[in-house]
């Protein structure tokens, strides 16, 4: 079965092998692959050692973005964040309940935010302490210029958050090179190509010591699981999911051989092989070309009374290709994946698949609802 | 390799191969395993549909007790929290870095929490709102009585939450019983034997609703999960980790088979088997056998000059056994855990490696230090 969803993903059977043991998370050889594994995550965000710290902390993305704004930003503290659409929403609802002021920046759904708009708005509003942004925006497809966001919010003296999910791993990241972004925050199954239970952030040193005890919450602070890492050097803070962990590891050796340049290549042409072959059949992807990232692309449904995303998802399935039952946009439309251990000749075979299921379907017009 | 430490634990390869599959959250298989785990779960606890309800939380045992007590006790609440051992002390912090006020009941580390003591020190402060208790203490190895202890808050009025998380699975919870009990917190690594990176809370269904909207923290909602798992039944709040529910949905298959009541005869048995062995080498547990509980076992360091704890450990894993390279006690000792899928044969095991470990490091004098 081909998972074609932006994550979990297809991964590799080494990888799935290496969740199949059982591990002692204290055992040294243990300890041994955990500090391998966030020297390796910081290595590709390009990160320095005492500089900056790979913190990894259990659960999904959400939680080390919550985590990143309560260590980051105080309580009342203001964020700006762009609205580019579910992901960004979700940073908006996680900081207001966190008891953070974020202030919306209206962005159209298939438009790239603008960084002079980000330096203008936070200029404006000097009790703006943070940006926080979505680096490839999983609801629209759109990759947004996280790293020239926070640039633009280093010029208007602030700081910077990025969400980068569905990012991390495939589009850049060079911590060195943004003195002013606080933490970046993922996950390992999404281009790691890990499997899911695992989120991390990297981070300044100087501002995750500056930023203690603001947290508010022991479990999602930042800056404890960095004091933990320092006084207990490979020492997982809580029980870590350890299965996902090794699993990582494994996903790491394919990472590196294969270069992070050399995944969004591949990620890239395997997004133009199902633009191209969803608009073969007729069907019309959501965004032009140059709006597309190489995450997840969004195809409209096409405007057939026989059209059932449901029965279409079942139809692909029983063919080996699995999408997402659920549509992210306001419109009709079905959403696939690009991202995994998967290729351009996978998104053929995907495209061939589609259109069996639309011919099974009896969907004769194909042009967008 | 037997792990022997109290959790994550020794699992069967039925459930290991279970994580070693691809999984697409929204799926609908995969939503029919989700909706059935949770209602293993708080079948498991108890638990009645529509009046109680079993919520899953990424992670690990100490986000669950976070949300917990987040959900439930609001902010500037006070909880008593008797001081039973480390998992206690986390219990405090974890409140007190919530913005909530515990209230600390001092224990000895040797003692049974009296219910008694419980029922009166509320009666003595009209503002504690709840009793916040751990159920088996894996620092010490007791077993707390936690359902009395609810029962004695909710004599005096209040309402209890139980951090349950190495106990549930094998120590009987029955919410039906314990209309006074907001939640109890567990893990899937523990006594359910599956693997780490999941963790639960079973709740009341009406202090759900009751208690909107004062987590202050989206993901540690426990309320928000609820009332997500109404608007979408099978949906998992954010990203699970898709092979670990899975994993657990296999050991909850061996659980059923087993049946709770056995499954603690079958720790009980270990524990002896364990508590016995150490004695037959002239080492001393640290718990009288009336005050040890079935999960784990604490045992004296011997007092000679070749102990060494990773030495002792490394020789140990040498044979096959994996224990903890920590201790959890203010003296010299080493901690062996009861649960997972082994049985009194692998604790014999156990010791004669031990026998073999302590004789190839030449420890002569066995008694306590």
């Amino acid at each position: 079965m081909l998972l074609l969803i932006p994550g979990p993903v297809t991964t590799r059977p080494e990888i799935r092998a290496a969740a199949a043991q059982d591990y002692a998370p204290w055992d040294l050889d243990f300890r041994a692959l955990y500090a391998r594994t966030l020297a390796r995550v910081l290595h590709a965000a390009g990160g320095a050692p005492g500089e900056h710290a790979a913190l990894a902390i259990q659960g999904c993305g959400h939680f080390a973005t919550e985590a990143a704004i309560r260590t980051f930003v105080p309580r009342g503290g203001k964020l700006l964040v762009p609205r580019t659409g579910q992901y960004a929403d979700r940073l908006i609802r996680l900081a207001r309940e966190a008891g953070r002021i974020p202030v919306e920046l209206p962005i159209p759904a298939d438009r790239r935010v603008d960084p002079a708009l980000v330096e203008q708005t936070l200029r404006a509003d000097p009790a703006l302490s943070h940006l926080a942004c979505v680096y490839s925006e999983t609801s629209t497809g759109i990759v947004h210029d996280a790293p020239a966001l926070a640039r633009a919010a280093g010029r208007a003296g602030r700081r910077a958050i990025i969400d980068a999910v569905s990012a991390f791993g495939a589009l850049p990241l060079d911590m060195g090179a943004l003195p002013m972004l606080d933490a970046a925050v993922f996950t390992a199954n999404k281009c790691l190509e890990g499997l899911p239970g695992l989120g991390f952030a990297v981070a300044r040193v100087d501002r995750l010591d500056a930023c203690r005890d603001q947290a508010e919450s022991w479990s999602f602070d930042l800056s404890d699981i960095h004091a933990t890492a320092l006084r207990s050097p490979g020492s997982f803070r809580f029980t870590p999911p350890a299965q996902v962990l090794a699993a990582l590891d494994r996903a790491l050796d394919f990472f590196e051989a294969e270069g992070r340049p050399a995944r969004l290549e591949r990620y890239t042409a395997n997004m133009r092989a199902l633009h191209e072959g969803v608009r073969g059949l007729g069907l019309t992807p959501c965004l032009a070309a140059e709006m597309q990232g190489p995450v997840i692309v969004n195809v409209h449904a096409p405007d057939d009374p026989a059209w059932d995303l449901q029965l279409f998802v079942d139809a692909l399935k029983a063919r080996g290709v699995l999408i997402s039952n659920f549509a992210n946009t306001d419109f009709p439309s079905f959403r696939v994946g690009c991202i995994g251990a998967i290729t351009p000749a996978d998104m053929e075979g995907a495209v061939a698949a589609m259109a069996e299921a639309l011919d099974a379907l009896g969907i004769r017009t194909r042009r967008a609802a």
